[in-house]
Formats: structure tokens, C-alpha cells, sequence
């Protein structure tokens, strides 16, 4: 009898919860990811109103075949309450995009934008490690990344967003997880910098601004943006014409889709 | 970037709800007739254990593309509170096997055994009307089945189940869909019929008992059984070796498959 070959009575289902939902891309790329690795799994979108989310969440938690749910706006925050334990780069970032269902039964979260940026530079052979790396912006992502980079031990993590106790907060979380690295403070410099890493939303979409004052960067840097469209960025583009390696939004897209399928992969 | 082709941030949801959920047919089979009419939909497994359905169900009804889920063991009676309105053969048979979202956001039930019944015996241009009909066995699927055989107005329908009062209800509910048609309570009986439908579990899995004391069949019968494993079942071998026309299972959940997603879609 007809019938299709991605999905049966024994499929594990995961979810991304969001609101709205149509924009997202998990759906696609983590289901092919699963697939490639002989999951029988699917993710499909959970449109959960901002209004329901309170009410919703415990009881989707009780389907009994739901393995793992994926968090996109305006559930970041507010995700973190349902998660019993945390992995290590949650703990420190205070926040979670992922819930794993652990085999004894209670929910598992973590935080996956930093480590898929990382991830995107081990893809690459590009060594964090006693590097000296300038972060821009410290919201959601950015702090995540800032944790992660932490973890890498580079030898400088100069950091900066418009919202200076939010620098302090990351600069202090920093030198808890890597003491050895010197971290400061400061506007956005390309001077004795090895690494230089966007993850403010400035040069998003039709934004044509660049995210700090240059005309020109020195053709050793490896320039990475976090923004995934325009895959083009700004910044990106002047790195390109001055020689730099770059590192694109999507290769940390990809670096966190395959780091997350590990984490929903080992709980199953 | 690698992605699957079946699933994105716009994909509607539908679901088969059950407990336990493993043995389900319908994801891959209504997945399959969805995406073969264009539709941008997949429907999941959704375990949900049966000491937690009151309370998960009203909230997964929430999930804003969720557009439809199926019943199946143990929620096909549970189902029905959960309908705002009811469609004409879940108002005679008085159960669902299908929730649908309105447009105007509430949640229509239906019930379509007996119509995929029905849509089996059309898409092998066997027809009911005016015929003589024996169907033997009366519970869920019986009852239904009795319901959409009543609406394509036989001359007989001859109905028997071993509970009498039972079977004295269904009698009433067919009188009331065709009058004109003559309807008996009694023994299964295969002389003067020209439809035998057994709806009964007998000769299901490795039972080998037919659901009637017959030895022989008239050659111009038709013979229909409702049980899908095993396809051939002794009723059905029987028959074949008689030179009757038989219709499968099989063929029924194909039209119940035809049928019901019909009914999503019109809703969409």
C-alpha cells in the first residue's frame, strides 16, 4: 500500500515551539540531520501562542513519544523553567534553546549558540585556543557564544554591547570558566586581534551599517557574523575584499544542528 | 544546505492519538495521501498514556497548526467530549474517530469506519443500494458500518451480534436512517443475502473460525471483511475458494484513509 518512508507508529517526535513558527528552519534541516544519522525521528513545527505558552508546555511534556523540543522567540526565557537539570554551557549562560527527554524521564535543558559556533570553527581547523578573540553584542546569542568561546581557553576575550552591566555579567562569567584568559571590556578594536565575531544584529536584513568603525582589516583576521540572512553580510563583505578567512551564520547553523542531534541523540 | 523535503516551519500538523501508539498505520499512510494532494501536512504519532488524556488533551488542542488528530485504542469513546460540533455520521453512531479544526477554530468530530466501508465497496463499483445486506458483528466498527450501509439505502439489512441489546439499537438507528429499508434482527444467515460483512474480531490475527456456521457460498456473493490482519482471513478464503467477490480490509482502511483526509482538507 502507498505510504511514505519518514514517519510510522515507532517515530520519535521533536518539536520547535515558537510564536510565530512559519519563518523556521529547524523542521528541514534538524529532520535531515536525525534521518542521515538512522534516527527515526521527526521535528515539526508546535505553533504555541505567547498567550497558551504557560498552560500548554507541562501537558505537550506528557506526550509519552515527544523525545526533545527546540525553543525559537519569544520562548527562550521562558523555556528554562522546564527543564530539571542543565548541561554545563546552560548553567552558565542562564538560558536554554533545547529540552531533552533524559531516559529516566525528566526534562534536560541546554544551550546550543555557542557551541555551534564553535563547532563551526572546528568544522573549519580554525583553533580558538590562546587566540585573541573581540566579541560584538551580548544578547541571547552573544552570551552564549561568549560562553563557549571561554571554554576554547583563548588567550584574549575582549567583549562589548550598547548595555554595559551586560558586558560586566558576561566579562565576570568568562573569567569563572577560563581564568587563564584575559578579558577586558572596551569599544570594539581590531588591533592585535586574531579573531573578530559578530553577534550583534547590526548589518541584518537590508541593515547596511557595519557593527563597529572600520574601513579596512588586516587580511590575517578570521572575520565570523552570526547573522544568518543576508548570508552576505556587511562585515562580511569587507572581510572578504580585505582577505580575511570568514566564517558565515549558517556554518554556526549547521555546527548547531549537528551538536544538538548529539544531545537528543544520546538521551534516546 | 541539506534538508528534508516533507516538512518546514509552514507544514500543518494532524495526529493519531493512542495508547499504546507503535502498531499505528496512519502516519504513514495519511502522510502519504496528504502529501500526494499537495497538501503541506504530516500527521505524527502522539502517544498520549491513557491515565493522562483528560488533561492533555484540551491543551495539544491549543497548538495553534495542529489542524486534526485520529483516534484510535483506547480514546475512540473519550474522543467525543472533545467535539464542539459532530458530523452526521458521528451524530447517528454517537463516536468519533476524528477531530478537525473549523475554520472558525472550533473542533468538528466525525466518524469514518463505516464510510470508508462504503468508499471501499464505490471504488469497486459494487453497489449497495436496493441490496440485500447480512452484517454480522455490531460493536464500534460494526455499529458505524451499519450506519453508512443504512444511507446507501439496501433493501435487507440483516444485523446480528452476540449482545441483543446492542444489536436492538443498531436495528433502531438504521429504521431511522431508511425507512424503507427492511431490517432483522437475527442469526447470520447467508440464504436470499448478496452482501455478507463480517465486522465481528472473529478470524482476526491467528484465529482460524469463520463468523458464521457455513461450509459453502453462493458464487454470486459478495464477501467483506473488516479485519485488516490477516489480509486473506478464513471468511475471505472461504469465499475466494467459492467464487465470491471479496472485498479486504484492507480496502476499507484505504477508503477511510480517502475519506478522512477529504475531511481535513476541506477544512484547511
Amino acid at each position: 500500500m502507498d505510504q511514505v518512508d519518514f514517519l510510522n507508529g515507532k517515530t520519535r517526535l521533536f518539536g520547535i515551539v515558537g510564536d510565530p513558527i512559519e519563518q523556521v528552519r529547524s523542521p528541514e534541516m534538524i529532520t535531515w540531520e536525525m534521518q542521515q544519522r538512522g534516527m527515526n525521528a521527526v521535528l515539526v513545527p508546535l505553533h504555541v501562542r505567547d498567550c497558551d505558552f504557560d498552560e500548554v508546555m507541562p501537558q505537550l511534556l506528557r506526550v509519552h513519544n515527544l523525545d526533545g523540543l527546540v525553543f525559537t522567540i519569544p520562548f527562550k526565557a521562558k523555556a528554562l523553567s522546564f527543564a530539571q537539570a542543565l548541561g554545563p554551557q546552560a548553567r552558565q549562560v542562564g538560558a536554554i534553546n533545547a529540552l531533552a527527554r533524559h531516559p529516566q524521564g525528566h526534562w534536560i535543558g541546554e544551550i546550543f549558540d555557542g557551541l555551534g559556533c564553535v563547532e563551526a570553527f572546528r568544522q573549519r581547523g580554525l583553533a580558538l585556543r590562546d587566540k585573541r578573540v573581540q566579541l560584538i553584542g551580548l544578547g541571547g546569542a552573544g552570551a552564549a557564544i561568549a560562553a563557549a568561546v571561554a571554554a576554547e581557553h583563548p588567550a584574549l576575550l575582549q567583549l562589548f554591547d550598547l548595555n554595559d552591566e551586560r558586558s560586566e555579567q558576561v566579562a565576570k562569567r568568562v573569567r569563572s570558566i577560563s581564568p587563564a584568559t584575559q578579558v577586558v571590556v572596551a569599544a570594539p578594536n581590531v588591533q592585535d586581534v586574531d579573531v573578530l565575531m559578530n553577534a550583534s544584529p547590526v548589518g541584518m536584513l537590508s541593515d547596511a551599517r557595519l557593527p563597529l568603525d572600520v574601513t579596512d582589516l588586516p587580511a590575517s583576521m578570521v572575520v565570523f557574523d552570526a547573522i544568518v540572512k543576508p548570508e552576505q553580510t556587511p562585515l562580511l563583505q569587507l572581510a572578504e575584499a580585505c582577505g580575511c578567512t570568514v566564517v558565515r551564520g549558517r556554518e554556526m547553523m549547521r555546527g548547531q544542528i549537528a551538536r544538538m542531534v548529539d544531545y537528543f541523540n544520546r538521551q534516546a
